[in-house]
């Protein structure tokens, strides 16, 4: 397998098994776990283990992928059926990210393309195929990266919220692929991290990868945001997505729309990046974007050394918001900045 | 004593101690200390064992009465330079809450005017007007409670920042007195209580206060208060307020300037309560407001089974955001509700 696909999320040298980064345990431990039970690839997507919807996308690929290669001595007929309970499986793991449908469908569209191939002809079709949208996300990556890049310049301020970085990717990361980039080529940004509760990944996951990257990180609580736009600290917001409806609204971790509210009252231009999966021009607006709601322990308890509110008293804890398509400077993609009006410049994409 | 003093400040029965509810320890535990020492006295304010500017006037208050107490047998000028001293180091364990100061020079005002009275008659002097100022706080609750509660009407949904509840003063607390004092007569709210990070005060106290209480109250993230505005399930909003310059400008905990944008942005009223001693006139904008820097390991560690940042990541961490005037509807007073202009409104009430 060639070097630039062995990142956080790979599939097994022995094909049949996906090995993953368990990103719930950093900044403090990187370890690796080979999933191999479709119980276990979906509940590494559900909690969280692997997270941004790219590497979710990538991740379903390749779990699909291994699981077909593990069933390749069915019968042609238990095997389709198999497949099919499996991505269901598997696509049922998290609500919100577009990716991971998208992702799952891929596959299963390709497996129903081949009609009389035999099992493992479709299993190592499979698994070529999500090789594809691995080495694809890599190229969109360095694309967007490349398009954001135009949107700033040297010494520029960058606030960012939760990770869109190459753990929630590869490689260069959506949101903090411009950053990255730049920085590869000399020039200094000061970003901003937004630690993002309940689950922090700002502070886990984005200010570890631009820690190690070398790039000037703080790490702010979220609620910090609005003292540091008004600080004048800010050039622009970067934020990633994980479903873009077709008129612009954008799901992103709980918290985006906020942000993005906050530098509309600050002056400060918003941008969201993503790849065209991400799109879904088959949701008319964000009100038709289901929003996951989590365990209220995420915000009771959970990373803490005893419970931080009382027992039982009720919590609200929606993983996604949606921010308004009027809130938002831009949206790049691979294939370019769209600008508003939404529904024009995102359909254009597709045509 | 009277009953009503006894709350989660007040004298030691030796008259030269004050005691106090520790909160840092809430809501896993309700423990009281016992302060002597100056130096135990200002690590309490420091450390947010007491905290919520009001119960910090309070508590300033009391430890200089009793501080003196302990001194009331030094000859008459050691005593009046002892008290000068241990004023200065009450007053230096925080630098935004006027109500520290203020209680502080109200002491040192009465010991100045009394001349050439003993120290033991001074002594005592400062214990009536700590008490004064605590009675003067309940009453001052109350009454700011009874004006915001014409802005609620039942069943409406507030949300709130922080603590600004009894915890924070007396009796009834400020930004949650008119809930409680609704709640008391029948009234039913729907409370939102922002975390607030760093250190949870929502988390750990109003939640804590309101569930006691049995106020229906559910725990957000401070990233969610977006997301619950957009849901339409927010009336009002409730805050307090560390100081108030002349125009309005309001220094409140870390967020609740983003707190008041977003309400302007969803058309939500947005209102502080605070008693008239955090107004201070003297103080012509926010700009003029010092704003405390604290510790890093506040965000990266504190409160965590492990670190959740990167050891060593830059942290940036103000006490405190500054409200811009032009975002509040309202600030209640115990003298009533003062509206824009609020260079105009507010000089009124000292008038």
């Amino acid at each position: 397998m060639p070097e630039y696909l062995s990142g956080h999320v790979h599939l097994g040298d022995d094909l049949t098994s996906v090995v993953i980064l368990d990103q719930t345990l950093l900044p403090s431990r990187a370890e690796y776990l080979t999933l191999r039970a479709p119980e276990e690839m979906a509940e590494a997507i559900r909690l969280l283990r692997v997270r941004g919807a790219p590497a979710i996308g990538i991740c379903a690929g390749y779990c699909l992928a291994a699981l077909a290669e593990q069933r390749k001595a069915l019968p042609p007929d238990q095997f389709r059926v198999e497949l099919h309970r499996l991505a269901q499986c598997l696509g049922s793991a998290r609500p919100t990210a577009v990716n991971l449908s998208w992702a799952l469908n891929r596959l299963g569209l390709l497996a129903h393309a081949m009609g009389a191939a035999s099992p493992a002809q479709i299993a190592a079709a499979l698994r070529e195929e999500a090789l594809s949208i691995h080495r694809e996300d890599i190229a969109m990556c360095r694309a967007i990266s490349e398009h954001g890049l135009t949107l700033l310049k040297d010494g520029d301020g960058v606030l960012t919220h939760c990770n869109a970085g190459p753990l929630a990717t590869s490689q260069y990361g959506t949101a903090l692929g411009p950053i990255l980039l730049g920085h590869e080529r000399g020039m200094n940004f000061r970003v901003f991290a937004d630690e993002t509760r309940p689950l922090l990944q700002g502070a886990r996951l984005t200010a570890y990868e631009l820690d190690q990257a070398g790039v000037d990180v703080t790490l702010i609580c979220d609620n910090m945001a609005s003292m540091v736009m008004k600080n004048g600290w800010v050039s622009a917001c970067f934020v990633g997505c994980d479903r873009v409806a077709a008129n612009g609204d954008t799901a992103n971790k709980i918290g985006t729309s906020g942000v993005a509210i906050l530098a509309r009252h600050y002056g400060i231009p918003f941008y969201v990046l993503g790849p065209t999966s991400t799109i879904d021009l088959g949701c008319p607006t964000g009100d038709d974007i289901p929003i996951e709601l989590r365990d209220p322990e995420e915000i009771r308890s959970k990373f803490y050394a005893q419970p931080m509110a009382p027992a039982g008293v009720k919590c609200y804890n929606p993983a996604f918001d949606v921010t308004d398509h009027s809130l938002i400077s831009g949206i790049v993609t691979e294939k370019g900045i769209c600008r508003p009006p939404y529904r024009q410049s995102l359909a254009a994409l597709f045509q």
